[in-house]
This record gives structure tokens, sequence and C-alpha cells, in this order.
């Protein structure tokens, strides 16, 4: 793992990171927040995914969660959309490819074998960062933005334990039956669509559901939100009886300013079951 | 006066504004954050002067200043650092012409008649806002980082009354002395340094001070300390008995996430200032 950078930020340390993946055969680039309580023990960890076109620093420096983390004692992990480099595939569109890894496992040419950023954001860098950083694997919690949203929310649902609480803003609820879904599906997954559902988080959550809270938000002047579909989660969310929290934010868009006007109260919902 | 864009944002309105400038005889765009106080009047204003290379946008999405200013129902104004667009001058260097207008109004050619920074800051942007949006004008203050903290101490200090209270983040403190002035100052201003003091913080401090409070944050690994000269503004702030707070942040460096982590402590400063 080598060291891109090291800031200070917040009485903590903003790091950027690069390390090999065996998971995506790629380099990978990831930011970690460590708070300023980590230098005396393992602290929980907050993983935030983020959305279509972002890398790693997007959301690190935009939106604004060291100020909670650190006063919450909480680290927090910005890993990368998508695999990138020589050989890596990449489709001319921005929502496909480089930037848009939609939190799958790409079992389709020519996306497989890189674009297998499930498995790198459920085991390659966690490994990572628990070998290398004071972390204490049994608090975690994910969250993310837009298509990261539906990453944290997925993930979250597949992998039962690992997480314990989830949260999402702006989140791709059912990409199922989205243009932010069906093309990547098709490609990533292939045409099959009953491999799909095992990715689409209102599916998810009608078959399975989340052991812990889920809290999601989204601008209700978010132009996407036919693509969003917000509605479809929170009829799954109603039929099963889930213990959730689902706003609709009037006046707020898609932006990273929606984003950071809710992160306080997001980090808050995820400290509360951290430190249960 | 052209809306670029305006999004919600911590309650109020992030916008974006397009205009035309008789300072700087070009299109200018600025950033403006209006609290959701405004809806109901005027609201107090905190100028943020960006640093070099910057524009009106990287404050605005990376310093966090929004959720601050909301909670204390003031207003965030954000300057771009120089003129643009067809026949402005420019240099290779970075710190020369374009983002680099040091909030002055340059006198030599090829600057002069466009780069005219102090008077778009001090006149034209303000007259702009004041007539479009709620804005108390008696209550002003003013900030920035680096270049742009030079500009907040060095405009606070050369227009008395114009601002109740003067902050800066890693500000460059005496630029006649510094390779962040000297150059910059030579072709603004022409090579007669006796020009250079009324636009040198530490030379306006020892001249006349400011009628108000001050507060000044460097970070202690800040990799141009020799650059800002922080001492020698000390130094000056001491011999007049000026009130001021002068911080050395241990560990923090000249970036964003150091601007981030102190803006909180900034702008309860500021509006213990603007509400008195």
């Amino acid at each position: 793992m080598e060291v891109v950078s090291e800031t200070c930020c917040f009485d903590g340390v903003q790091g950027v990171y690069r390390h090999p993946s065996k998971a995506t055969g790629t380099e990978m680039t990831f930011g970690l927040f460590m708070p300023q309580e980590a230098q005396h023990g393992p602290v929980p960890i907050l993983w935030f995914l983020s959305g279509l076109t972002c890398t790693h620093e997007n959301a690190m420096i935009k939106a604004g969660a060291q100020c909670w983390a650190a006063e919450a004692g909480i680290a927090l992990a910005y890993p990368d959309t998508s695999p990138r480099g020589h050989g890596v595939a990449d489709d001319e569109s921005y929502d496909l490819g480089l930037g848009a890894g939609f939190y799958v496992d790409a079992t389709q040419a020519p996306w497989a074998p890189h674009f297998m950023m499930e498995s790198y954001v459920i085991r390659d860098l966690p490994d990572l960062i628990m070998s290398n950083f004071q972390i204490d694997e049994d608090r975690q919690a994910i969250t993310g933005h837009s298509m990261g949203g539906h990453g944290a929310l997925t993930l979250g649902m597949r992998h039962p334990g690992r997480f314990r609480s989830l949260s999402a803003f702006a989140p791709i609820c059912n990409p199922m039956a989205s243009d932010w879904g069906r093309k990547q599906m098709t490609a990533y997954l292939g045409p099959d669509e009953t491999a799909w559902s095992a990715h689409d988080a209102s599916a998810l959550m009608a078959d399975r559901g989340f052991d812990g809270p889920i809290l999601v938000d989204t601008g209700a002047a978010d132009s996407n939100m036919d693509l969003l579909r917000p509605e479809t989660l929170a009829q799954a969310i109603a039929a099963r009886r889930q213990q959730a929290t689902w706003r609709l934010q009037p006046g707020y868009d898609h932006s990273y300013f929606f984003v950071a006007s809710f992160m306080e109260e997001h980090i808050a919902f995820h400290a509360e079951a951290l430190w249960a």
C-alpha cells in the first residue's frame, strides 16, 4: 500500500492510498479519514460509496462528512467507483464503465474480470484497511450517494451481519426498472433479468430486508426522480415492516449540496448504531 | 445579472451568478449563499476571498462554510480571483494573471485595465449584490484563504468602516517580502515599492490597524510558511496593540481540509461581530 497523501483534518487524518487489488486486478485508490480517537485504539468505520462519474475524491472533498465523523469518533472510507487503468474496458457514455461500476461483480466480457466492485468493497479493501489501520471490524456501517446509495443498500442487504446500519442519499432504488440500471446490469451481469434482482434494493428489500435501521433521503426537486424510483423502495419497506426512515426533502436536488446538508443527521444515525 | 444555478443547501440557497463588471470590463462569475432567514429580511454577509488558481467555486464546494453560515443566519459571497475571458492578459505561471488577481487594482500594462480586483470586490460586486439580494449592508465581514487571506486583511484595513471583523486562513501576510507578492506587485503596481506597502497586511497593520477584531489561523505544517510570513503580521499586531487572535494550528497544512477544520470557529467569530 502506497501513501498518496496524509492531511490533518478536523484533528484527524484524511489520507489517500493506492494499492494493487486482487479483486479488480488493477491499482486502486481510496480515501480514508481516521479520527483522532484512532490513536488510542480501534474505531468504528462508515463506508461512503460514491455515484456515477466520481472517484474516491469527490465525496472526500465535497460531502463535509469529516466534521461529523471527527465529532463521533468514526473513520470514513471512500472507495473508487470502478477499476481504472491500462486494459480496463470502458464505454463512451458516462454511466457505464469507468466511474460506473455499480458495485457488482461483472460476469460478462469485456467487463469481467476487472469490474469486480462488490468483491473489492466487501472483501479486498476491508481486508487492506483492517490490516493497516485501527478499525473495529465489528462496528461497520455504510452509506452512499446515487449509484453509491444503490451500492450501500444492496451490499448492506446482500451481506447480513456486516453492517449495523444503512443509509443513502438519493439512491438508485430500483435499477431493474431504470435507465440507471438496466443498461448496466445487461452489460455487467448479462441479459437474464433473474440475475439482476439480487442487486436491486427494492427487490432485496422484498426478498430479505435488513436486520438494523435504514435511513434514506431524497431531494424532492431531484431531476432524476424517475431514475431513482424511491417510491418502489418505500413500498417494499412498508410490505416488509422494515425499520426505516424514508424522507423526501423539499427543495433539494441531486447535488453534493444536498448530501452535505443532511450529512450531520446521517452520521448521527450511524453513530447511534455503531456505538450501541 | 444571469442566474447560472440556484441549489437548495442547508435550508438556504447556494447560487452562482454571472454579470458584466464595470470594474474589470469583463463578465464575472460569483457564488452567493443566502440563508433561509433572508426570506424574512436582510441578513449580514461574510465575504470569502479565495487563493491562487481558484475560481468562485473552490471554497463554495470545499470549505464547508454554508453549514455554519446557515446556523448563524449569514450570507456568504464567493468572488472569483481574477478577471477572465477574451482579451484578458495572462502569464504562464500559476501565480500571476488568471486566478491570481491579488485583490489590487493594476496600474501597469498589460494587466490594467482588466485586473481591477479591489474595485470589483469593494465596489462593483457589493453594489450588484446589495441591489439584488436581501443583505444588510451595515453588517459585513471578510475572510479568505492564502492570497484571499491577504485580500481579506488588506481590503479590511484599506476600507475602514466597511467590515466589522476580519479573519484569514493561512494568509499571505507580508507580500512585499515574499515570492508570493513581489513578482505580482511588480507586475500589477510597477517596480516602485513605495506603492506596494498599501497592499501589504503587515505594513497596513503597522500603519493603521483595524477598528475591530481579527482572527488569523495558519497550519503549523504549512509548507508555504516562508511565503506566508505570519510572524511579520504578529509582530505588527503586537506593536499596534491590535485586538487579534493569531494561531498556529499543529499538524495542519495549506489545504481546504485545514480551512474546513476551522470554518466553524471563524464563522462563529464573525457572527459575534455581525450580530452585535
